[in-house]
Parts: C-alpha cells; structure tokens; sequence
C-alpha cells in the first residue's frame, strides 16, 4: 500500500489530475506484475514517517514527539553509524585522483596513509577511472579479490569468473531470478517471513512464491518438513519448483543456521534438483555461533559423499550495505554462482551487460570490505578499532532491545543471533483486532501505524513479510541509537493494551 | 551473440562443465525473454576487443597492432576524457567528510575552493551520508536542483515529485518499459536504428517491438509516415501500441530533431494516445542547431493549441554518462513525468521502491551536472574551460572522422550533428558478403570482425542497432584520442575492399 505521490497537472490548464481526460496508462491497465508486486519496507508507513520528519524539521510543534526514529529499513548511516576511515579515504581519492599526485597528500593533517595511497593507485590501474564503465561483471581486480576473500572465509578456491558484481544484493537477487524464473509455472521456495524483495520480483516476473514457513520457537531455524510439504503442494497445483532462497543470518527474523540446517537445504536442493540462492547480507551480523556460508558446506558436502551434490546449483549473494560495512546508498553487492552450466551462466552476462555495469565505486567497496587493512599496515588499527565498536553497539543494542521486548505484555521476542533486526510476535486484544478490520486493515498494520503517530518510531508489520495465519509480528532494526526510542515503544504498547482492553 | 565465459567445475571432481550431470537450469530452458534479448554493444565483439587488450598488456606482440580502441561503446573516461574537477572535488569531500571539518582544507595545495565545500555541505544536510539509501525517487534536494534545471532550459516549471533519480538512463527506461508493457499483445515504437537497450528491455518484457524507420538521407531525420505505416501494420497484427520511443539527440545515428521533427511525434502521441519516451542523454552533445526538449515544445504546443495536447503523456530521460560530463561508471540520471495519472506514478514509485534506491553518488553528480559553478564563484572558470575543452574537442574529431568516412570506398556518412557516434553505411562487395554467409554471419558483422582482428578497431555492426534490409553500416564513437586509429580504419577498408573485389 503505496499513497500516492501528488503530480502536477499540465502547465496551461492548471486543472486537477482528476479532471484530465483519459490517458494511454491508467492503474488499471499497466503491467498487471508490477501492479501486484508489494514491498512494505518502503511503504504507507515509511512514506508517513518521511512526512513527518518532513514537518519536525520545519519547525512544526503539533507532533508528539521530536524526532523520528526510522526503524523500518537496515539503514545503518542514515542513523547512527559512521562510515569506516579506511573506505571512505580510498573512495575519496579514487573520485578526486589529483590528491595522489600531491606527495604533501601523505604528510598533510588529512589522515592519508600509505596503505590509502596504494590501494587507490592499485583500483585505478584496473578501472581506470570510476567514472568508466567496468566490464559488466565488474572490474576483473575487484573480482580477484573477491575470489580471494571467498577462498579465505571457505577454505575452499573461487574463480574470479564464477563472480558477479552487482548495485547492491537486490539487483543480483533481481537478476538470478529473471534468468531462473520461465513463466508461470515455474516456482521459488521463499522462507516466510522474508525479505519483500523475494515476494516482490516473483510478483514481478508472474512466477510463483512458494512459501515455507521457519519455526518461530526455534528460533525462527529452517524446518525441512515445512519445504517438503510446500514442495509437494506445489507439485501438485501444476508448479515447477526451481530454486529455493535462503536468508542466513534471517531477515527479517535474526536467526543464524547451523551447519546441520545448511546441510538439510543442500539435501533437498540436490535431491530436488534446486538452485539454491543463498542470501549471505548478514554474513559478519553473527552473535551467536560462527557463520557458515552454504559454499563452504557444499563443498564439504562434495568431499564428503562423492558424487550426491555435484550437480547443485548454488548462488550466494553478499552486499556492502549491512554488516559493519553499512554502505547501503553506495549500492555495491556481488554474487557467485557455483556449479552452474556455463551457457547459463553465459545467459546472466548478457542480462547484466543491458544495463552495462554496477556502480564503479559501490565496486570498489566491495573489494575495500573483502580486502581491509592487514595487521601491520598503517591503517589497520583504526580500522578495527571502527569495526569492533560498530559490531559491539550493534550487540549491545540488540539485547537492550530484546530485553525490553521480554517485559511487554503479549510481547514475545527469539534472543537475537544476527543480522540488524528483531521480529517480536505481538498478541493483541480482539477489540484492537476489530478496530483494525472496521479501518480495513490487518491488525500488526494499525498497530505499527498507531505506534509511529504517538512516537514517531517506524516500523514494519509482519504482514508485509508473511507470517504463519492468526499471528502478528513487527519488525525492527537494533540500529537507532541510545534507548530513549525503545521507551516510547514501551510506554507506548502499554498504553494501546490499555486501551483496547 | 556471447561468447561463453568459461566456468569452474566443483572443486572436488575436476571434470570440464560438459561432463558433468543434468543440472536444474539449462540453456534451453531458463527464462526464453532472457534467452531471446539481444545486446550487441557488449557482445561478441567487445568481449574479443577486451581479450586482445589483456593480451597486449601481458606482452603479447603477435598481434598486428599495438593498442585495443574501444570505439564500440560510449565511454569517455575509459579513453582521453578527465572527469571535470569540480565534479570530483565535490564527491571526494562527499565521500570523506572528515576533510569538511578541517579548514585547511581550504587553505591546502588540494585546490579545494569554498564553492566545492559549500557544495558538499548543501548536498550532506539532505541526504546526510552518501552511504545511507536515500528517498527511492532520490534525494529531494538534488530533485529540486533538477527541477530548477528543467525550468531553466524550457522556460517552464517543473516540479520534483515528477522527477525520479535513476542508476543512469538504462534503468530509467527498464523501469518505466516494465510499467507501461502489459503482455505480449503490447507494442512500443522504437526508431530503427536503435540503441539496442529498448529492444532487450522489449524482449525480456516479453512485449512487441514495433519499428520504424529513421530516414538515412535526410540526416536520419524522423519520418512521421514511417511511423503511422508502422502505427497500421502492428494495429493490423493485433498489438496495442502504447508507447513511442524517440532518441535525441540520436544514438546511433547522431541526429539532432527539429522543433517541427518534435512536434510531428507529438502530434501522433496526441492522436493516437501514446506515451512517449524521449531519451535525450545526449542533449549537450550537439553540434549543428540547439537542442529543444519535448517537454518544452509539449508545454509550446500546449499552449498555443489548447486542449489537443493536454493529455499526453511524456517521460523524459537524463544522464550523467554522456555530454561533457562523461560519468558513466557512476551510474547517474533521472526521469521527468509529465501528464501522467498519478496512481500510475504511484505505481512507478512501488516498482523502483523495490530496488531502493539510485546509487546516491551517481544522485549527487546529477546535482552537479545540472547545477554547475555560476559566473563569479571560484570554481565557474576552470569548470568552463574543462567543459569547452571537451566540446571543442568531441566536435572535432567528429569532423575528421567524417572527413575520413567521405574518403572511403563505398562508405557513406550523414554530417555529424550531435551525441558520440558516427553511423556510416558500407557497402561491401558480393565476395564479402558471400564470404560473410560462409561463416553464418550478417555482413557487417564479418567486416566488423575482420577490422578488429587487424587494427584492434571495436566498433559495432549496423545489425546490432537495426537497418533496413540490404544495407549495412557500422557505429562508432568518436572518442578515442588521436588521428592514428583513424587512419587504421582507412588502411583496413581499402586492403578488405581489394581482397573481396
């Protein structure tokens, strides 16, 4: 549910949209995928918090609150966090390549360390300048050092060709389905709850989400016989089962897999002859546990029972818009594809090459993130000095949120393993639920929408990620800083449980 | 046609792709739209050029030439263009603020004028970080730059909720195609030749292209009754036409339209309800007449014949890729919406929403571009001399490539008048063209091979934009530096012309 952004009205006429004529595209004749796509994050509710940051901003008293707290969105920079030095300085060089030929750059008050000056001069001997285009599976000296953090993380080799760079996670997830995704029949197993996007680019290409649910109480873990049966039931109603998407660490639910789970997706993928799309954004968000990326334990799998997983097709996707990275508006993410037919993988260069290329400098992130400063160089110190602190406030934050959620009444909250979000379920009374259906709305809705007019903290309702029939949730990052926005969301819950008592 | 990037087999068996199982997604059997899009700018022949580039610059000396030139595709940076200063001064503080707290900065040898600070600032108090997404129709005070650019140009308002900031033209166009076509019974004109962009987008949609065709002789002018005989015969196949494109200045013919050529297209949108779709990306890369938007000759015509145009609707695309700006790695631009009903912008909001947001470095050099130093600020002179310079210098190659053209045997080549490229018409003699069928391959295709196998010249056949049967021609930029490569193509076509005579 989007509202509508105003337009204006032809210069000469001054009349209202309304009163114009007929038009060749009305809302009722545009491509029925778009118009049956749904994305939340982005949606009624962000576009009202805009609205009234909007507002405190100009000066406007009649709110009762004095900020806005967007926890609706993974956002890191837009709120509290501060870009790593050690990036930003690169980045800052490769836009303004002058710097570099002014030695008293290094010796200046400016912080420019060697290391700094080396890892520009070594990104532009390969693009030449970030304002060219890259070849479009991006710079071949990017997707070296790709190959090689992958290999590091792993213990396993990748190839620089098997790499993909794309604007941000979202656009390669966009890509992988387009190529897999042959009509109408053909479906995608999406974990549910997800991430919109899933949801979103299926609607988009007419192909069909197959949902499977994960096990709340178990901390929201993968359940097998939940994918079996989707399995089966879309069998039966006629749909092709294609690939499965994981989200590890979860979102919008936190939770981080276990090798054993990982190993139970492989099984079935290489039973039912699945691609699996493995959604690895989160991979450094890990509290709980180490994170183990489904290449890794595919390749195990390879060593250990020869011959049963060969054949999987595996494309896992990482980004520089999470972790402690947080660079999301840089748009820089990449995905590798494993054990794919190379006339396929043909296929997915020429979709890519369409739009020419990923943003050069989002490219140059994700080398910066697969390949920071080392023990020993100049810039290491700050850097992981920056890095360690960014990842214990996210801790900190997340189990400050989580405690809160425990003493809500009808508040119940899995204890956070990672990723930027927590996915409380909420019970509500039935005379809020009936307020909610006489505004036409689900419940998680009117109360997220109830919450952001009397605190100005916006969230997401569950119901724009899925969740299991006769259950409500909301989604929340951990990113806002200090605790005084999670006291409104407590003094708030107690408040609306009062009233609809 | 791609060539197949080769691939890495699992780690464990070591057998070549062939030998290995059945896999989920073959070939023939992943998305057909994906299977039947067509994208020859980055096809087979760019991925030689690059092949011969790495071999050079590994030593290779058994090639006939000594330097790869990229005359396939319009990318400035990657050949003489220097990104203009203040651009880039503005994004390197942008992307390390730390430099915006330290006055020396002003002060330093680093040329940094206050104009480049105030800049930086005006832009950081709207979007607060380059690394935090930003509004998904982009930052909104770099879309009311935009909007006063607009007025500026046409001398009438235009305002910043039309305006969506794109990851340049390319995915404009995606977006706004992936709204406007409803299934396969839906038609867009697209001018033949064509940048082959509208034409996959087409495929992967799934809709009709509908061509028409330009007129080579009068400059590659727009013929109108090409476009209604177009207009009858998809009416007569069954297809809603809904939409026509028009490119201008022309890519990749380099026409320039008139005012009349404008209002021609104008009027059939008028009479026959279509939307249309000015991609005008090229519209400071002129060099014979000035440049008029269809949004100002719309808004003329508005006004001087009340009532015929007003509904109309028009979207109209910008970029940072192309004139003196030459950004393309950035991955800049935006479209206006004019007359359009605003629950279908709505729509379009949902659609890009998905994706989140532009790159927000490429959205600030689009405030750049369109905001650029003003007389009397202490960056105005040295951006004005950069900015001529790489006018003078576009126009003049232009010309001598022409003059080269005019030289050539059977080579023909309309004046260049505006945007990067040259598109001359060969004719090759019947051996060649026999030779050519030898091999499977279109004509121009042949010669554009054989050209790149003896000079290290990449251009792009005529076949890869469109052409009316039984001509061929090629495109080529001319932004490549010197007259050397120049006179390879002279030596080239001669020596082809004899060996096939």
């Amino acid at each position: 549910m989007i509202t509508e952004p105003t337009m204006t009205v032809p210069y000469t006429t001054k009349r209202t949209a309304s009163d114009l004529g007929p038009r060749r595209l009305r809302a009722d004749n545009i491509n029925p995928n778009v118009k049956a796509a749904k994305y939340a994050v982005r949606g009624e509710l962000a576009v009202k918090a805009e609205e009234y940051r909007v507002r405190l901003a100009k000066g406007d008293k009649s709110l009762p609150f004095d900020s806005v707290i967007f926890a609706n969105i993974g956002n890191p920079q837009q709120l509290d966090q501060k870009p790593i030095t050690f990036f930003r300085q690169v980045l800052s060089l490769l836009e303004n390549t002058a710097l570099l030929e002014k030695p008293e750059v290094l010796r200046s008050s400016f912080g420019y360390n060697q290391d700094v000056i080396d890892r520009a001069k070594k990104l532009l001997a390969d693009i030449q300048s970030v304002g060219a285009y890259s070849h479009s599976q991006g710079a071949p000296v990017i997707r070296e050092s790709v190959a090689k953090f992958i290999e590091e993380r792993d213990g396993f080799p990748a190839n620089p060709q098997d790499l993909y760079l794309c604007a941000g996670a979202s656009s390669g997830v966009s890509t992988l389905l387009n190529v897999i995704c042959n009509g109408p029949t053909a479906g995608v197993l999406v974990p549910i709850p997800q991430y919109p996007l899933y949801t979103a680019t299926l609607s988009l290409l007419n192909a069909q989400c197959v949902p499977y649910h994960l096990e709340e109480d178990k901390a929201w873990g993968t359940d097998v016989e939940a994918i079996r049966q989707s399995l089966v039931r879309a069998k039966a109603e006629g749909t092709e089962v294609r690939a499965i998407v994981v989200i590890n660490p979860g979102n919008p639910t936190g939770a981080s897999l276990s090798p054993e789970d990982i190993k139970s997706v492989l099984d079935i993928a290489a039973e039912e002859k699945l691609v699996v799309i493995a959604d690895e954004v989160y991979q450094t968000n890990v509290f709980v546990g180490e994170f183990t990326s489904f290449k890794k334990r595919l390749r195990q799998l390879q060593q250990e029972v020869p011959g049963k997983y060969d054949n999987v097709e595996l494309a896992s996707l990482h980004s520089v818009s999470k972790g402690m990275v947080g660079e999301c508006g840089h748009r820089g993410g990449y995905f590798e594809l494993v054990g794919f037919d190379p006339l396929v993988a043909a296929e997915i260069y020429k979709f890519v090459s369409i739009m020419l290329c990923p943003p050069v400098i989002g490219q140059c992130l994700v080398e910066l993130m697969v390949n920071p400063p080392k023990k020993g160089e100049p810039s290491y110190e700050l850097y992981q000095k920056e890095y360690n602190s960014i990842s214990d406030g996210l801790h900190k934050r997340a189990l400050a949120l989580y405690e809160a959620f425990k003493q809500m009444e009808g508040v119940e909250c899995q204890e956070p393993q990672g990723a930027m979000y927590l996915f409380p379920s909420i019970t509500l009374p039935p005379k809020a639920v009936e307020a909610a259906a006489a505004e036409g709305r689900n419940a998680d809705e009117f109360y997220c929408l109830r919450l952001l007019d009397a605190t100005g903290v916006c969230v997401v309702p569950g119901s724009g990620f899925g969740q299991k029939e006769n259950t409500l949730h909301f989604r929340t990052t951990f990113l806002a800083p200090g605790t005084d926005w999670v006291e409104r969301i407590v003094k708030f819950h107690a408040e609306f449980m009062a009233k609809y008592k």
